[in-house]
Formats: C-alpha cells, structure tokens, sequence
C-alpha cells in the first residue's frame, strides 16, 4: 500500500517537538515514591476517591473496572423516533472511548422494538424450536444446542438507525449503535440440516420472546450461509440486552434482524410482514432482503465529534471500518476534507463482516482541519459521500472539524 | 490436514441417535406461549428470580451480565505456596466456562505478590517514566501515553504456577491461570526510542506500584521486540486487577514478568534481582531469561474435570491451546489415552502467543476415556508428555478420564 505516512520515529520526534509534552528529556521526575511509613500512590489517591475493597468475595469472583473509568452508553435518538412509532429509544455505544475492534459487552449498543424491556430467561428453561416446512420439528434445549459443532466469529451488529446528521454533537449520536463482538454459537445451518428443509422452504421467520414477538424474516439462502445461532459473546454468555440466552447473528444485516431472545425459526415460503419489519415496506421481498445489508463504512473515532485535543503536534489518528459486502480492503484517512486521501494501517487481520480498526498517524499544525475516513471493502464497493447517498442505510462519510483549539465537531 | 473426524452430518445423526436427545422429531412442542393477558416467558420466570431493571439507569449506561449466569473466580493454590512465602493467593479463571480465545476482563486469572491488594489508581495522576541508561530521561502522562502510535494484540498471561497435580479435581485448580485478552498499547519499543538507549543497556527493569514494588527484569532484545505498553484489554481501560491504569505485557514469559501498574522502566546493563524474580535463582541470566518462555501447552477445557456429561453420543470436545514459542500450528486429541492422536479444527486463525481455541467432533459410546490434547508450535515444539517434562514452566499433557456414569476426572 503507498502509505504517505512518515516513518514512525521521524514523526514521533516532530510530534514531540511540536506538542512540547511529549518528550519531557529535562523535566524533573514526578512520579511519587513510597513513602518510608509504606504509603504509596494508590494510597494517596485515595484521599481523592474510595477505594474497592478487591479482597471482597465479589471482587475476587467477578472483577469489575476501575472507579475512576465512567465510559458509560446512553440513550441515542435513532430511528424511526418515539414520536413516530411509540418506540422508546436506542442505547449508544460510546465509540469514542473504543480501542480495537471489540465492544466491551458491558458497553454493547441495544436497541429493541420496547426500548428497555429486557426479558429475564433462565437458560434451563428455555427452548429453541425449529418448525413450518421441515421434515423434523425439533425443539433444544440450551445444553443441548451446545452439544452442536460450533463456530466462534468476530461480527459488527449495526442499527439501520445509525445514522449522523447535523445536529449530532458526538460521536454516540451519530454512530455509537454499531458494535462488534466474538461471537460463540450454532450455525444456523447445521440446526436446519438436522430439521431437514422441505421444498419450498425459501425463507425462515425468527422469533424472540419479547413482549411484542420480536420477529425478523430471512432469506433461507443468507440462513444457509453464515447466519449464528449465538450463545455466548466475548467469551462468556450473551449478556441480557443482547439476547440471553440465545440469540441469531445475521452478519452484515441491519441489526433488527439479529433476533434476540430466540425462541423459534420456522421454514415457510414467502417473506412475512413481522413487527420488525416496519422499516422494510416494500412490495418486492428480494429488494427487502437485498437492501438490509450494509455498506461499507467506517468512522474517526478518535478525535471525533466531542472530544478535545489539547494542542497541536503528533497524533495517531484511530478508527473503526465496517462492511455487510465481507472483508474490509482498504480504509483511507482524508485531513483536507477530502481533497487529498492516504492510506490508513489495519489493526490485525480485517475479518469478515467485523469492525476493522485502523489508524493513521498524523502531525496537526493547529488550524483547522476536517478528518475523513474512507472504507473499501472486498466487493470492491466504496463508501460514499453523503451526496452520493442513494437511500437506505447510511453508511456516508463522516467529516470531523478540527478548531483551532482543538475541540471537534461534526462538519455536516 | 489429515483429519480422521467423520462428516459433521453424518455425526449429528448418529450422535443424535445415539444421544437419544438431540433429536426430537415426534416430540410435542413446549415452548411457552406468551398467554392472552401478554404473560410471557420472560415474566413466569420471574416466579423463580427477580429480573434486574434493565430500565435504570445504571443497566442502560453499562450493562451486566445475566443473575443466571455464575461462573466466577476462585483462589486457587499457586506456586509457591502461602506457607513458602507468605504469598496469599492466586485466583484462577473458570476455563471449564471458556469459550473462544477471548478470556471475559471480570473473569481473567490474577496473582499478586500480595494476592487482593489491587492499587487505586487516577489515571490523571499516573506517570511512567523512563530513565537509567538512556539519552532521555522521560516521563509521560496517561493521555500522552495514548498519544502514540499504539497495536492490538491478541496475547494470553499465564501464570508460572499454573500447573496440574494428582490432587485437583477441578480445572479451575489445574489450568485456572491462563488467560487470554485483546491489548491494546504502544510498544515498548517506541518509547524506548524515543528515550535512546545508551550502549550496554542489555536489561530493563519495570516496576509497579505495589506496595512490595514489584518488579521485574527483562532483556533488551524482548524489550525491543513485542512488550507492550498496555493500557486497554478487550476493548476498555485495563482492569484494577490487572494493573489499571498501565502494565506491559511480556508476550509468551511466565506471567509475573508482565508487571502491573507500571510506573517505571530502568535501563541497566546487567540482570537484577527483584521481589518478583523469586523463582529465578539461578546463577546465570541468560538462563533466568530463556527459562521464562511458556513451552507449547493446551487443555481440553470441555468436557474437564469437575464437570459431568448428560450422556453418551455426540459431543463437540473444545479445548484451547498456546505457546510462548509463538503460533500455534497443530493441536492434536486423543480419546484413548494417548495411544492414537488426531487433528482437532482452530477456531479462527491462530495468533502469536494468543490462546487459539480447537474443536474436535466426538461420539462417546458411554464407556471410560481418557482425553487428552497435544500442541504444537510454529517452532515445532511438541508438548510433552509429564514423564518427558523436564522441569521449569509445566506444559505437560493433561488426561481428563470420562467415567461410565459422564462424570469427567483428572487422570493424573
């Protein structure tokens, strides 16, 4: 890739000159020693904040993070609004405090067709039945499903409703409901193999046990592909906001359709109407299946809308890219609103229908700047500007101003 | 690769059969309806346990996991023990509940020179400062730590204690201190860089702000290859108890090297002795170094001892496999106790020094077994067997023998 990035070690030592923090060769130390009566940092730093108790039998069970990082999601107007549909409203990830590709499951993004009704299910009594137009109904229990041949995948889920627009002040508001997790499960595939689909058998209807029968329909063709019958994130269970104790992973779908809380699947031989599917009015069912998978897109997330940079000099300009289209290819980085493009680095390998991070490293001068970022996907597919946005999701660039002063802003 | 593992479809079948569960075609379905009055399953569950409010604030801002979910944390006895050193303990991951690579951060392994005592640490007022035989002598503020060009690593952290014995009866005992997390830092490299070291620097010495100091030594070349400053795993902040707000992380060297809450890196020019190096009383440094790697190692974390199988039939056998000598290239199970040996399938591709996870199709006929899996590395190191063990860091073969009844057994 023809990266116009300087080398690392030339730029840190500009950056560091220029930030006049960076390199502090002549500064006096400051970092605090034990005191003779054995006091140290943390103990000082108590007098600012309480401590945990990490001898505690809970502490000691189940870790939890320092008091003194307060990242935390928050409600975010996605759509369609509460005014329109009587829907209570999405929860936001807070992207600009992401590092790698992985959403803390703690902080994962939610939004469901009740807001935050969230059903309470002990997995020893649940079920998964699999039913319509197969040669076996079958219903699992948990233990069961876990008995299957599994798969453990890195997938972005995304909401059709993350979308920016020019009120947006932050970067949870115009892009924290998108997340991405490692996720454990059943391919769907092998469930419906082991039911035996009947001819005929050319989509599935998913149901969760939500209040209102959360409810997508699939084409039985993505079914058989890469859909996941998941039962863990992260290493650990699905977390109750995302669908504890299973749930399905349609990757690189919009995210209504990553039924949660799933109950059923039934085979049947036309795509059904669902409540879900408020957003897919269309009359041809092929354009309704084909227009929910996501573009390629990708965000600034560091700076982004919201955040401060306290002064000019060296930065490592980071990021997040996405695609329904497969594998993130190429992610280029714009810091003259989009007249000149460099190639950004990967974190890793990008994986499929995953959130690929990425970084570029970058010297402010301290005027202003707009920042963009540029996904490519392995389709070949390029994200677009907002101008060339035809509908649907949105998946548009999103350009950041930089003041002068470092703060940033949604240049929309 | 050679896999003697029949055809997954042909294997459900039989397994289903022979399982007599997981195939339940003619069975009447007993998923719950939701009731006329909209009582659903989610709410008949709440005879048994009160359901969070996952409409507070506190569950929309940062979500937990499930009441029904418990898989914790437990002391578990390390090497070396309370009674040697007046250590207290350490405390060992649920690996019987692992799935994937990825360990949850409220679940990683952690020991301490003091056991629970977990420093508080703000991260306002945290530094890292370099010095000893540099150009530079540097301090450097959290927030311009993140200032750097930073990676993110997949890497496990094992503790040099973590070791199996006649006497452990569940997993957590023989394997619980291994984990597994996506960092994300600069490398050690960069900073070091910027620092200059002089010549005859050939050591560092990093040290935590523990109240005993714990520190560490480190050749230069590690230091210079793939340490890494971090200050996130899995996504977020590092956890306070691993070593919030800072620590490196010493890819594939026994895990007490990887000093938490890092406040200091010296330069020298020869190896020291510090608190932590307890174990490396040896004459030579060289050696004290080299004998730091983690050889080959894997375990099959399902089914483990402790835990019980519902029955004879199919089984995905799921275990997890790393080294210190880099990627792992070839896991092997066997299930008659070593006699013969096949390939077992990666999830996903291996990384360097990350714990890989493998899965291998199994039909247990519901007479004893022994199980056990073998790693090999990229260098072509093979794990041993405990009779080739040769002491230093145990990486030995564990057998997990299934009794006629399901329950799973140490086989040492």
């Amino acid at each position: 890739m023809g990266s116009n990035q300087p080398d690392r070690r030339v730029f840190l030592k500009r950056g560091a000159a220029l930030a006049g923090g960076l390199t502090l060769g002549a500064a006096e130390p400051v970092i605090r020693e034990a005191t003779a009566s054995g006091q140290s940092v943390e103990e000082q730093s108590q007098e600012v904040q309480e401590a945990p108790d990490y001898s505690s039998d809970e502490l000691i069970a189940y870790g939890e993070r320092s008091p003194h990082v307060t990242s935390v999601r928050e409600p975010v107007n996605g759509r369609p609004s509460p005014d329109d549909f009587g829907l209570v409203f999405h929860i936001g990830t807070p992207l600009g405090d992401q590092v790698g590709p992985i959403t803390p499951s703690s902080l994962f993004y939610f939004g469901t067709t009740r807001g935050s009704i969230v059903p309470d299910i002990d997995p020893a009594e649940h079920r998964l039945m699999i039913h319509g137009m197969v040669d076996r109904e079958l219903i699992f229990t948990m233990d069961e499903l876990k008995r299957f041949p599994s798969v453990t995948r890195l997938h972005f889920i995304e909401c059709a409703g993350n979308r920016s627009n020019s009120r947006h002040s932050r970067i949870v508001e115009s892009h924290g409901m998108t997340s991405c997790a490692e996720w454990t499960g059943v391919l769907l595939r092998t469930l419906l193999e082991e039911a035996g689909v009947q001819d005929g058998g050319t989509w599935i209807v998913a149901e969760g046990v939500e209040e209102v029968k959360g409810a997508s329909s699939l084409p039985m063709a993505k079914a058989m592909d890469d859909i996941l019958v998941a039962y863990a994130m992260n290493g650990e269970p699905l977390r109750p906001q995302q669908g504890h104790p299973l749930r399905i992973v349609v990757p690189g779908f919009e995210g209504i359709l990553s039924v949660k809380w799933l109950r059923r699947i039934k085979v049947v031989d036309r795509f059904y109407m669902t409540y879900n599917d408020y957003g897919h009015l269309r009359q041809d069912s092929d354009q309704a299946a084909l227009l929910n998978q996501v573009g390629p897109k990708s965000v600034i997330t560091y700076p982004s809308a919201g955040q401060q940079l306290p002064g000019n000099g060296f930065y490592e300009v980071r990021g997040l890219a996405w695609s329904g289209g497969g594998v993130v290819s190429r992610v280029e980085v714009s810091t003259d609103g989009g007249e000149s493009w460099m190639d950004a680095d990967f974190r890793g390998t990008p994986q499929r229908m995953a959130h690929t991070a990425f970084s570029f490293n970058w010297t402010w001068d301290g005027t202003e700047k707009v920042l963009m970022s540029r996904c490519t996907d392995e389709l070949g597919q390029v994200q677009p500007t907002r101008a060339q946005l035809e509908g649907g999701l949105d998946n548009s660039i999103q350009p950041w101003r930089i003041a002068g002063d470092g703060s940033v802003h949604n240049a929309i």
